[in-house]
């Protein structure tokens, strides 16, 4: 279970080379408006149609480049004990990223700041279940916002040392979060241009590259560096209202980026994104957890398959407002299907709340809970004679207890999954301790793995040249369209 | 997705051999105690090996007899169209059974009544999602424990007419709910001996069939009637703390079961029914949504299955105390399992709180949103050219907006899911409106359910048959232990 291999299979072949039509016959009458210059410059000398901004593409050719990224890779830590393949069979899953907010129970809902970030940085830093770092945790509003990427990018690369997802809205910042994490790892000298940062494009759906992304997209891909390449539908929003009108911009959308980070470094790793979900039509928001979104992350881990390329996709997504039993029944819906599906790349993995607009540290400790299960039944069951135990139960006997048996004794410490946040008081009991809802748990169990964080360290050396980088960029920040 | 050939394979080839190995010999080697002298009579009439008690059985005898129950059945309702297939694809989903207790946000927990047992059974007529009524929804305390089954069953087949699961916790309950099945549904003249009810059957794990059990399997068999057998199976209490320990007592257990059902009544049709989680050590309680209870609903139904039965397990189960975050997150484990495993019968699907303590209203109304959404999962995606929209992408082009387009409007509100439990309003708004949770919100669905119940009616000479049955074992109710 949870893997490729078994991921279910609700689109048929027939599906799949109905989707690809579509794709194929959106890009070549339709075609997208590319705002970049450099982009059509590259897109004309690759023989493509240009019409003003307007792009139309080559099926033979999309074909063509897609076949040059690869199926996998390594993306380097700093720690290069906790680098991660992905694409490899085990799903690389990381915090929450973007809310301009942030909540707890003890000071409620208020604006991010850089404290806040380097807390859920550090949070993610000593949450097991989580094996890549997302730059962007929560917004530090205080900071100025031309460059207030480089603190939070800075902010992952000092206090931990896993592996590292830049915050890349725009070219210029995405070669900054680059040239931050090879520092980081030791310079060029030790990392040469392997991937050490990988850098999320979303195409302003439906059908346009935009400037920042195009350029953003151009100059990762330069650099060797991997781009997750995300169209963000929303049916009935910036695409159809159905899934199959969806998948078929998401495929148009998702394969004009490889192509043309292929175009400009052939073998650059991309990852096939998938950020699908239904407008609410009743608020104009999106709605997670929903039969669509499960949909759309099962068809888009097929989609992506046929093409060759690692999925992004799924990831712990909720509408709800509070960590209530919306929260956490959206979140399983999205979790369960991003499993499924044996999802590569899984962004937002914990923490995420109010349709992405606030980083909820309570509502990280029960996603870390959620986590934990799902990798507890990665594992699978032991069939070992002792776990069969005959020989306990012959001594039992009919009507015998398990209960402090030694055969329970022995094993149950390593045996049992026993939630620390999912408790089973009876109701009496329960009641006495205050009603605590799992949310009550949740923000005790976060504040303790705080305390249990571990400051990796930082080579002095490499810290003041992180630093060096940083001053020098906030001395000359960038255009806001660079 | 979600029926039986795309269930997911946790066991392999060699797994099921060897849980299959093991539970025979528990059956050959230890065996089981049969505290019910027809029963052991029976079997030693059958060729197996009494010794007091106990019993142990031989395993050609044990396939001989498992391979004479159908794989499939139709169970009958008092009206004929809501008649459902037991192991015919389609899973056939119950509320809530057993508890004392039920509560709701209006008046807090509280002892069940029947008053409450007739609302949740006219909650259950109600709700599309579940197509089976269970009696004993609650327990009416406050009626004699001697006779309330019957004012329960006759509560189940007074105000619905769906197919109906007896309160069978004794040999003389299980007829009793047979005979008023067989009277609601027209009489033996109409259904004959057609399953017209189920009886669940527990065998006291480990290893025993104790008196009211083996009385309430065997007359239930005799009369063609479905028996549900179903271990009790809590890892580290009536099992070893151990996932394969538990599947091959639960083989052993279910197997033994079966085999007496149909030297009874060759072809009467029986379930393989799995009821197994994990013992939280800390309260000794069962710990529901664990990795455990997962893997022990996908490898259930695998069992089942090489046996050629139709499997009931699963259900919206879980421990917490509220309907917060822990019990969503608890019953999507359970409910993806049990709809992973494409189960054919789904008791306490719905309502099931504290452990199955408590009947709780609002959870009732969660629990029919989340097998909602299942229920949309199922029915899969449409590729119609209308669902891909190519000409209203062309419309709108590159940077368009489908919101408030044509095709939008047209299909909306037939394509997309909008959940009435699960908002999305924005924080400020949700705020405003007292910053209400999935629970409170709850607590308005199942009353807008319950007033959305419509009597079905009963043919006033069957009403009064029924009543009298009821009159007529009131007057001479069974001993305790009959």
């Amino acid at each position: 279970m949870f893997d490729r291999d078994s991921a279910p299979k609700i689109l048929s072949e027939d599906n799949l080379d109905a989707i690809h039509e579509h794709a194929m016959q959106i890009l070549e009458e339709i075609g997208m408006d590319v705002i970049h210059e450099p982009a059509r410059d590259l897109l004309a000398k690759e023989g493509q149609k240009i019409d003003g901004e307007r792009v139309r593409f080559d099926r033979g050719w999309i074909a063509e480049r897609v076949a040059q990224a690869p199926s996998s890779f390594t993306l380097r830590a700093r720690n290069p004990e906790r680098s991660v393949v992905i694409g490899g069979g085990t799903p690389v899953l990381t915090n929450v990223g973007g809310p301009p907010f942030c909540s707890d129970l003890d000071n409620g809902r208020r604006s991010g700041t850089i404290e806040d970030h380097v807390r859920l940085v550090q949070l993610t830093q000593a949450a097991g279940a989580l094996t890549c770092v997302q730059s962007g945790a929560v917004e530090p509003v205080e900071l100025p916002v031309e460059t207030r990427s480089l603190d939070m990018d800075y902010s992952v690369l000092r206090w931990t040392d896993k592996p590292f997802t830049g915050y890349g809205t725009s070219g210029a910042k995405s070669v900054d979060a680059i040239e931050m994490a090879r520092i980081a790892c030791g310079g060029t000298d030790v990392v040469g241009d392997d991937p050490v940062t990988m850098i999320i494009i979303n195409p302003n759906s439906p059908l346009i590259w935009d400037t920042r992304m195009a350029d953003a997209l151009m100059r990762t891909a330069a650099q060797n560096q991997p781009t997750v390449i995300t169209p963000f539908l929303l049916a009935g929003a910036t695409s159809p209202v159905s899934v199959a009108g969806a998948l078929a911009i998401q495929v148009a959308e998702a394969l004009s980026g490889v192509a043309i980070a292929q175009s400009v470094r052939p073998g650059a790793p991309c990852l096939y994104g998938s950020f699908f979900t239904a407008t609410d039509m009743r608020t104009g928001s999106p709605a997670f957890g929903t039969p669509e979104s499960v949909i759309g992350i099962l068809a888009g881990a097929q989609v992506a398959r046929r093409y060759g390329l690692p999925f992004r996709g799924g990831g712990g997504l909720a509408s709800a407002n509070s960590v209530d039993g919306q929260a956490a029944a959206e979140t399983q819906n999205m979790l369960w299907a991003t499993m499924l599906a044996g999802t590569d790349f899984v962004l937002h993995a914990a923490g995420w709340l109010e349709g992405g607009l606030c980083a909820s540290y309570e509502k990280l400790a029960l996603d870390l809970e959620l986590l934990s299960i799902f990798a507890k039944l990665r594992e699978g069951i032991g069939f070992s004679e002792e776990e069969f135990g005959f020989d306990a139960l012959a001594e039992v006997g009919p009507g015998g207890l398990f209960l402090g048996s030694p055969h329970t004794m022995k094993h149950f410490k390593e045996w049992l999954y026993m939630s620390p946040l999912f408790q089973t008081p009876d109701f009496a009991t329960w009641e006495s301790m205050e009603s605590l809802t799992v949310a009550d748990r949740a923000n005790v169990a976060w504040k303790q793995l705080l305390e249990g964080y571990e400051d990796p360290g930082l080579d002095p050396a490499i810290d003041e040249e992180l630093r060096e980088y940083m001053d020098k960029r906030k001395a000359d920040p960038p255009e806001p369209e660079d």
